[in-house]
């Protein structure tokens, strides 16, 4: 029998062809000069076509799904916040304080917090998921970050986690993450899927200063030489990108990773968040290139991997305001922008039903 | 007595310095890395200076004034589209069909139509409100578009409005235009106040095509030439201002100045729109200075008008998606942003209260 993974990426299909040309040809009856509302335009027919529906539902129910890990590599010292702070921000996201609470609390997003390798013990009560995978991943300057059979479980829980969000009507999934040191394993995927050097795509995270970020890039490009050697650059085959993903990255990501096939594999559309969603987005691609026809860029993190990923993925972000949370918050910005992308196509008058003369010339 | 709008002038106040204080101290106790919320904090900050508290109230209520009027420009062959699309989009609007009808529906925010000079019939019962100057400006082209007397009614009319909805507990105005060849008077605004050339501030608007826009670009040099002569590009007095609206602009722009100097006499922001709201600000700017405090730039039109005059006015949009289609929709779609930035400082919890570590380093 295939593995869930397997499953899941057999079933992702393309966009509905028809949906996209029945709203395309809406667009154009809606009371508006053509092309006027610019990139939201597009977003909305996209929408079409992962709905298979014209005009789309509107993108709600909204759930951010934040997965939490902590980072063996943080022994290196590639972050100045204390490893406890994982499970700190873990209680603070489940109890309405973090930012991603607050800003899921305005567009009326639920927020499941998903342990899928915290260091730290979760206070229960807090509901937050035990997926809990292992104490945190093992430090890749030193040796691979989780064994193949971690990493297809963290894929699995993501999988499952985008499931029963929707199965439970959720209809747009937002990624969140939470992790000390998880830029640091995000720069280590984004490097060895785009073949930049570790210099170009890492940056502060939560806030290293200009020593301790040359520090961070020099430990990920010596592990990138160590784990990867001549395929960097080259993720191509399925297997090769699982490897790098247990080789560098996080619980977070792998999760991640499965969130989106599976979210793509029911045809619902996925807003990434901010660096750690980009680099997963990365595998998520190796493993199955139609993935990303699912995934809306919420904003351009100030984080440099971020570009660099969203360039390799063909994607224009929709916010680019310096964000460099993570948690989900850049993603759930955007998410009245995806709302109103589908509203339009849904609610806007036509010239016909409007009685508006159409142009002259 | 002096005038409603030197009165509204007198009233414009600085941020409060206190507010902006103890802002900025909140913001560096909420649980994030200092700065990673990129700019909404400074805009956070900057609602806590414009309503003198800390935090600051979300911007809630929110309303959209839609001044509409007719331009006496459009017999020059500046727009593809007929005339009479003025009036029907204002009964569009005011029926709910129209772009930023559905918009603002999204985000609640009321809107209020306000013909200060469109030159069609405005069908009643469609709650529009009736401030109507004239029918249409003159021919910028041919002579004055307005009379001083015109000029000064149409700035009072805004100043009004923004009162009226101030009274009635509106926190964020947002700006709203509409008028077949108001892109026209907004580039004949734009290139006057900032010096540009014509040809490098106008666009096609809703549709003209490239032959049209070098049409639309020569039509405002010329009347432009005739209109400012040596003082082009040297906005600075007060009167010259006032004389350069009344020369080219529209009856919308002369009431959108009055409706952002009557939002700062009452500490309440305003969120801008394209390129309409824009070049109403230079004007504003010019009779006010301080009044840009209390300006939010929503988003970057692509009309290229817009990117000169935010520059001018030392303002960064919050969203840069191609939008070009006016009526407040640019706006509106950035209210959310506006009300984030506020929740934040109002709702995250501190690390303090949330028990969290700080940095290490």
């Amino acid at each position: 029998m295939p593995s869930l993974l397997a499953q899941t990426i057999a079933a992702i299909g393309p966009l509905d062809s028809d949906a996209l040309v029945a709203a395309a040809a809406r667009q154009a009856q809606l009371t508006k000069p053509a092309g006027s509302m610019g990139r939201l335009e597009g977003l909305g027919e996209r929408l079409s076509g992962m709905y298979a529906a014209c005009p789309p539902p509107i993108p709600a129910p909204v759930a951010v799904a934040v997965f939490a890990a902590d980072h063996g590599v943080w022994a290196q010292g590639v972050s100045p916040w204390p490893q406890e702070v994982t499970v700190q921000m873990v209680a603070n996201v489940a109890t309405g304080g973090a930012v991603v609470s607050v800003l899921a609390d305005q567009v009326g997003a639920s927020v499941v917090v998903v342990d899928v390798g915290v260091a730290g013990e979760v206070p229960p009560g807090l509901g937050v998921v035990d997926r809990k995978i292992a104490s945190g991943t093992g430090d890749f300057s030193v040796g691979p970050a989780m064994t193949a059979a971690e990493c297809q479980e963290a894929i699995e829980v993501g999988i499952t986690i985008a499931n029963q969000l929707i199965d439970d009507g959720v209809q747009l999934l937002v990624t969140g993450d939470l992790g000390i040191g998880n830029t640091a394993a995000s720069a280590a995927l984004i490097a060895a899927m785009t073949g930049a050097p570790a210099v170009d795509v890492t940056g502060p995270g939560a806030g290293s200063d200009a020593a301790m970020v040359a520090h961070k890039a020099s430990v990920i490009e010596q592990a990138l030489d160590r784990h990867t050697g001549p395929r960097r650059g080259v993720p191509g085959a399925e297997d090769a990108a699982l490897t790098l993903l247990a080789a560098v990255g996080g619980f977070e990501h792998a999760a991640l990773v499965g969130f989106m096939l599976g979210a793509a594999a029911r045809r619902k559309p996925v807003l990434l968040d901010g660096v750690i969603a980009c680099s997963a987005a990365l595998v998520a691609h190796a493993l199955c290139p139609g993935v990303t026809d699912y995934l809306i860029a919420g904003h351009r993190s100030s984080e440099p991997g971020a570009t660099a990923a969203l360039a390799a993925l063909g994607l224009t972000p929709l916010l680019d305001l310096d964000l460099r949370l993570g948690e989900g918050s850049g993603a759930v910005l955007a998410v009245p922008l995806v709302q109103a992308s589908a509203r339009l196509l849904r609610d806007v008058a036509t010239f016909d039903s409007a009685g508006v003369s159409g142009r002259s010339s």
